[in-house]
């Protein structure tokens, strides 16, 4: 992951790298408390399908609680392009990822995405703020532009 | 815009919402100078529109070269549920936002879109490192998940 650092941030990058880890672990178990430790209570999320905003960690749990039943049993997740940038108390990262399925015509696996993350520190803890997901769309059809190769 | 504060950051806070109306302004004014200003010369930006991410201000200036003729002779931006959360050198923000146009017709004023902008402060300036636009989109059509009211 390529890092842009600022103040002093070797322990904040390592602890956010971890973070971002733990995470992406925590999906393909569907561990939902795993899942949504690193969140904090008044964060926004942006997510791939409607709704246009999800408000709050419990509305946003609500909504993984309702989606992993349609997961598939077994996942990796692939990401790529992946920045972090730190400072004293506030970072963001960015990265591309995609979901890669022992079945591959799942539809949870035919495209990637587009994920940015921004975090907080709060004492010696970094919480998830704000979190934007998406898929582009071809304004000529209003499709979904799907790819599996970015 | 609600603000959260972490180091006395008033004087920062002011420096970024002016970068924000001044690029509202400037898109509205099809000035690719001025909206080009604010970005760091190695910026990465997911856009609303494939491809799914464009790398630096020369690549991302061409994509303004070749939309905004496609732009209506005027509109004027509309934003809501704006966040801006401002630290000592890192700062991100996220927005809702459309286009009013005259037409109410125009395929650019179909929509609210979402923003997230992380920004970085070198020396006395800030810069936008990283956007990311987007629709949702409808997983059950694939159809990017339009609203009028989100």
């Amino acid at each position: 992951m390529s890092t842009t650092s600022t103040i002093a941030p070797t322990q904040d990058e390592a602890q956010i790298r971890q973070l971002i880890a733990d995470q992406l672990q925590a999906i393909c178990a569907k561990d939902v408390d795993a899942i949504m430790r690193p969140y904090s209570s008044d964060a926004v999320m942006y997510d791939v399908k409607p709704p246009y905003q999800t408000v709050g960690a419990a509305a946003w749990r609500a909504m993984w609680d309702a989606c992993l039943p349609c997961f598939p049993e077994s996942c990796e997740m692939e990401t790529r392009d992946e920045h972090l940038t730190v400072g004293g108390e506030l970072a963001f990262a960015h990265w591309l990822f995609r979901f890669k399925l022992a079945d591959p015509h799942h539809p949870a696996g035919q495209t990637w995405m587009r994920l940015t993350a921004c975090y907080r520190k709060r004492g010696n803890r970094w919480e998830i703020a704000h979190e934007h997901v998406s898929v582009p769309f071809d304004p000529c059809t209003s499709q979904a532009a799907f790819t599996l190769d970015p």
